[in-house]
């Protein structure tokens, strides 16, 4: 997988989400029903027909994962894996008390059912800010040796928590760390806010992989990505535009 | 009427409004047009036959009333509320002059014609920083005798002021008086931030009435009741799970 | 034209984007497909076609021709604005390096081929700080007297750079300044948020040409214009209401 952009679903009506993987789907290339609406959503059937329509992947948010973990009813879950189709098991220790070493057996038991994308950091804001660099780069690098597909440096709705400060702008140093140290093609990088997606985008280049996209950012991330918004724009040289692949202009 | 989730709209289109109760209306109990945004909304008859057909109850928000009292023209609101078959009426002081003895007057007289929520505090923050604990109690109590069915909490849109600090959470000396002497079956928390879901949910519990939930904001709203999000997940002991209406794990 | 309600187009999905227009359509006069969205649009001729249907102008951010400037192609952005029947040009340099003498030069020159929207003020909220309010009227009376139809004042959307303060306020001194020496309706302020609609309606009056209007605040704008929201409802006496269009209350 190269270049996703994962949107999440916070639990949008299904003639909006229809609407939107209708007119946006080319750009989105995993869908996250977030933490556990998949269980309220009445027409969650609908929604995935309409993925696996578009030939676009989805999984559960992490907390969903965590919450079946918690009742101690994993097989359930897989349960639910199996009966939806979800493309993906996010496997993460957002919430509940469970260490990154247990974290990361999970990982490697999940893989024999599905590709995982593992998640680093926490939600709460105060536990995320006591993870170092180091511990940052340790996780990610055992939950990549455990298996993990992909790993998300989690950065929650509000932009303020995970791998970003609360002034919402990205920990330099924990970047800088894992960048050093990983391939950014193995990175999915939560990024909620306008600012996130313009750091990331500016720092790993276009290609990078966002995760938690709103629906109605879409398409903003795709023109962050092109050069089409004040804020990438003069990263681009002119002779790169336009690369736009729906519209012509000659 | 219990476990209220009162949804606001301030101008959806007609078509999203209409998607949004097909696909959640089974955990929304109240639709609020927003302030005066009933008077402008072109298809204001086609949403109240959704909600209709949907048996969810609807009323105009408190400035509606506020600005038809200020006019002089109470006659002409009631004939709106009848024309229309709203199943409310909100009785409220928040922008016009109009104090808290005086308020209580129209509470007994709206009583006469529909169900009053009957609201207490103001829009504007220092107004209703102003109003001490004691004045949150007497003035509920005193729109309860006065017939109430339920009384709202104001806290704007902005989850700003009313019951809420500038900083956007709960003022906790109000609603540790509050709760020390009216039942809160009895109340309607407006709440249109997710903070303010979570600490009356965490304080009150999963029952506890919420307003002002944005129509992006139900499912959410749903999930944080049921322990499905991180924020209320711990709250739930393991074996409460899940309680999901809609999808079979088994 | 007068008293414009400008709706800004983020990237919304199709069925959302015809269902707003059909809604609320008639309280909007422009629409602008923001910065390059329109770029990467699959349905672009598909909303065209619904805006021309209901009679509403419509064009393209002031980034997308700043884009093609700099690329050398103003060639190929005049013939998308042919292709497309875009009712206006919107000529700015908010992102590029290019000096207001010389964007008053391609006000001149767009003028020739539609309406010219110029904007003055930059995205980025250092540059915008250091102009004073003297620079503001000059670059608005240059642009004016190049030819431009109405003038922007740029006001991104965060609504906290360009004629905005990093607090969300306007600029008073720079709003003193340029209503001293411009008739307002030959401006477009930019406004994206309620903050800044309500201090623009109050200070400059229910009629005020509004833009970057999201399309979910429509309905709430012509509130704020007519009386119909706390904000400004005391600001109309008692008699003027209610001013509705579409619904009969007697």
């Amino acid at each position: 997988m190269s270049r996703t952009t994962m949107m999440i679903d916070p639990g949008l009506p299904t003639g909006l989400f229809t609407d939107v993987v209708a007119s946006h789907g080319e750009y989105v290339e995993l869908v996250k029903f977030g933490w556990g609406t998949a269980l309220v959503t009445r027409d969650l059937d609908r929604k995935i027909a309409v993925l696996r329509e578009a030939g676009i992947g989805f999984y559960f948010g992490g907390t969903l994962f965590e919450r079946y973990l918690w009742g101690g009813r994993l097989d359930d879950y897989l349960a639910l894996v199996e009966r939806t189709g979800a493309t993906h098991i996010e496997v993460s220790n957002g919430t509940i008390p469970l260490d990154q070493e247990a974290k990361a057996g999970y990982v490697r038991r999940m893989a024999a059912h599905r590709p995982v994308l593992s998640e680093v950091g926490y939600k709460d804001a105060e536990r995320s800010a006591l993870l170092t660099p180091a511990d940052w780069v340790g996780a990610i690098e055992q939950d990549l040796a455990a298996g993990a597909s992909l790993v998300i440096t989690e950065t929650r709705e509000s932009g303020r928590s995970g791998m970003a400060r609360p002034d919402g702008h990205l920990r330099d140093d924990v970047l800088a760390a894992v960048l050093a140290a990983v391939d950014p093609s193995r990175l999915l990088f939560e990024a909620p806010t306008k600012d996130l997606q313009v750091e990331l985008i500016r720092e790993i280049g276009p290609e990078v992989n966002l995760g938690n996209i709103a629906a109605a950012d879409v398409l903003g991330v795709e023109t962050l990505r092109q050069g089409l918004r004040g804020d990438t724009l003069l990263q681009f040289a002119p002779a790169d535009f336009p690369r736009s692949r729906t519209v012509s202009v000659a």
